[in-house]
């Protein structure tokens, strides 16, 4: 084997002996199973330092060119498809669209849909954020969090670096139920499974009361992520319209009047996207129709904890005698999002079956995160930083009121008004859906991002609407993109 | 209202105003909506510090007593159900059996069967555990996860604490896309979508290519938790027997000649539970024979880090020219199992369309995480642990073969003598699974835990079998299992 090395040029000698011997294996002159010099011997055949050898050829196993034997790289690699990145970008010749299955296909077509109405490319780098919906980056915690973590991990690192409990960590469950308890919902930690966040919660509660084809009822608009779900399990949604007090209960009880459907999915907080709360009343009023006709409820307290307006109603779920509903709560619209840590609390009948189903796809949680998080709140920090995002929240609520009153045009367009959460739906009355594509590109051209109406529809859209939320931007940018807003709206509302 | 306050007493002065309080709205004397006094005032009337009647009051508060007002703990909350253990564990009033849907019913049912088997109580708290699979606890380096997750939070806390990309942390898919190809494995990392484990990576491959009553192929005996997802997802397996070089490759070619299965789940390292690891040879034909056939290989490689003995077999992955292999690899079985980190690297077509089933289910994965172990790999841990545990396996599944030689009845019993990876699989010749409870029985006499050879056959199980696994036991601790193994065997060997 002829190498040659030049000591002090740019390449470092390493990579020149590295280079080399990769060159003479990509060429064939070095076959698969060829034996390389020992370290040392080449190191003194080519006057270098021995360690320089192994670094070379701890590099070429890196790169799959030598066998993977710990301690020794010297036998060249039988490589059965060179690697490069140009393969990689190859299409397959294998159709995965032919073989997908339909659930899955139907699942893919509905992430391309949000994706293609989501994806409208700013014309500006100074945009204002109008759409998305998650814990403000800028307020979070890291500091107390990288504590709890250091915590976490110095106690009782191997406990929680390996598998735990599928329900999830115990500490945290518990934790959790005495939160609860500040709602009113009396459950124990027996009666929660941590989840991967919300989204997850409600796929292993659709997972466990709708099979394919079966009817659902979920309010109309509703949570724009839940409708690929419902697709991928090839349910059939039948949509209940919003009021402004809530789900429109008449309609309700003429759909439970003809049918059963497998579960009602709800969200009577800060609905998303219309930001409506519904009343007790209202409440009591929901849970009593589904109780007569044994409709399972999926109650999705996503912001739960973000009242900052006004007496909280406690959720449905505190009045749940029959134990016949699923809630659905999760820390991502609060505080570290990425943590994905989110719950189910429900009758442990119920909790069993959808461990069952949670373990089929996932075996357990993530330990050290339901851990740093417990420890996070029961060392004090999450009420201090609840209150301080309710101030934040509650002024960029009132910022944003103002702004679309001041800015909006007064006469064709109205908007909600809620008692927390972050987001507020607007609608441009007497014009058609049909003038979204226009009214998106209007605010593009402006610098605003918005959610477009139509993505919370399982059918038709009710009209030409809009979710703007308040998450992602403070005061200043929130003024200043109701302005933006106002400019994008005039055009159509004035079209 | 009238409260006594006894100050110097064994109870803190705020416990004895909110338990005096709490007992008042209990009993019903302070309706729900009245006004406590100020804490001013009742500090004042009471002679306490007003600071102690604020504890008392946030108390009254986060135990669900008062209305959560923030900044304000004044007014008796509406109560609707008592809180309390007790109700928490009366049974639901709602069939929770009967409403679930038939695939929930199935993996309810499949996971109870798994956890009866499982749960064989030790009859001596000195137990030899030869039935975990996990990376072993005790060898986890805690101390450089420790450092990692210290550098994420400190430079990039804000980003990885929000959502991210759903396909997972690209910095960590480079990597990942690295380190497969010192396997021979040539993606790029757009072709890597990071999943919560292999479990979660097998279920969204299996929800892509097969729908309910879908026939699929996969070994017999095979991993046993892929068998209630199976169920979940409600599809028909058709066992592929293990022969001593793998799969049946005649049994796979009948059975393709008869029918197109949806995909093949096959494990050719390290085979779970019986430890076998196919050749090139074996691995090129089946690839062949599903290529004919265009029937996707959903290939598992758990263990593809822990071969110890003897020359690395490539994945069959590092031959799919034709894109129909999708490959699941995870850490869980390396290092921090507790994590879940495991991905999927497929064509891109393919993983396209798994993204958009696992954003019905999680959104997004869990950055903190995937940066923490991104950062432990580029800092150069990952390897020389990986040698450290290579060296650790090694030796115990030295002393394992060794001990089953010395221990297990010379005649009547064989077993596996696998390459690498945790386990061996023992097969009692002539003896009828139905002597398995027997053999348990005697095992947990012995102080001895293994994993009985039924849970991980579809159907009938083949034989009289047990699984082994060195991964939570050291050479001491496995020389005594297999002198307690002995003892059970020879007891349903010789009987």
């Amino acid at each position: 084997m002829l190498l040659k090395i030049a000591p002090g040029g740019p390449t470092p000698v390493f990579r020149q002996i590295q280079d080399q011997i990769a060159r003479l294996v990509d060429e064939g002159s070095l076959c698969p199973g060829a034996h390389l010099p020992a370290t040392r011997v080449l190191a003194g055949h080519l006057g270098v330092n021995r360690s320089t050898v192994y670094r070379a050829y701890q590099e070429l196993w890196s790169r799959g060119y030598l066998e993977a034997r710990p301690g020794s790289y010297s036998t060249v690699r039988a490589r059965l498809r060179p690697p490069g990145p140009a393969l990689g970008q190859a299409p397959s010749g294998f159709d995965w669209a032919a073989a997908a299955a339909p659930a899955a296909r139907a699942a893919h077509v509905g992430s391309l849909r949000l994706g293609a109405r989501r994806a409208a490319p700013a014309a500006t780098d100074d945009l204002v954020d109008f759409a998305s919906l998650a814990a403000d980056g800028a307020l979070c915690p890291v500091d107390e969090l990288t504590r709890s973590m250091r915590r976490v991990l110095s106690r009782r690192g191997r406990e929680v670096l390996g598998y735990g409990d599928p329900a999830g960590y115990r500490p945290l469950r518990e934790t959790l139920a005495r939160r609860l308890r500040v709602h009113g919902v009396a459950v124990t930690a027996d009666e929660i499974l941590i989840t991967n966040g919300a989204q997850h919660g409600l796929d292993l509660a659709v997972q466990l009361l709708a099979g394919p084809r079966r009817v659902i009822a979920a309010e109309s608009p509703t949570y724009a992520f839940a409708l690929p779900l419902f697709r991928l399990r090839q349910l059939r949604v039948r949509g209940i319209p919003m009021r402004a007090d809530g789900l429109d209960l008449d309609a309700l009880e003429r759909l439970l009047a003809r049918r059963r459907p497998a579960l009602l999915y709800t969200i009577p907080n800060f609905h998303n996207p219309t930001g409506i709360t519904t009343g007790q009343a209202h409440r009591e009023k929901l849970l009593a129709l589904c109780e007569s006709r044994r409709v399972p409820v999926v109650e999705d307290g996503f912001e739960e904890e973000l009242k900052y307006f006004g007496k909280a109603v406690p959720p449905i779920k505190s009045m749940d005698r029959s134990g016949i509903v699923i809630y659905l709560g999760t820390l991502s619209k609060v505080v570290f999002s990425g943590l994905r840590i989110g719950w189910i609390a429900a009758p442990r009948e119920a909790i069993e079956r959808l461990l069952a189903i949670h373990r089929c796809g996932a075996l357990s949680g993530n330990m050290l995160v339901q851990a740093a998080v417990d420890d996070f709140c029961s060392a004090g920090a999450y009420e201090p930083y609840l209150r301080r995002i309710h101030r934040v929240y509650r002024a960029r609520m009132q910022a944003l009121q103002a702004g679309l009153t001041e800015h909006l045009p007064a006469r064709g367009v109205e908007w909600t008004r809620p008692a927390g959460g972050c987001t507020v739906w607007i609608r441009v009355k007497d014009r058609p859906a049909s003038r979204e594509g226009a009214l998106l590109e209007a605010a593009r051209r402006e610098g605003v991002l918005v959610t477009p109406g139509s993505l919370f529809f399982a059918d038709e859209p009710d009209g030409l609407c809009l979710r703007v939320s308040v998450s992602g931007a403070d005061e200043g940018r929130i003024a200043e993109g109701c302005r933006r807003l106002g400019r994008a709206l005039a055009g159509v509302v004035g079209g």
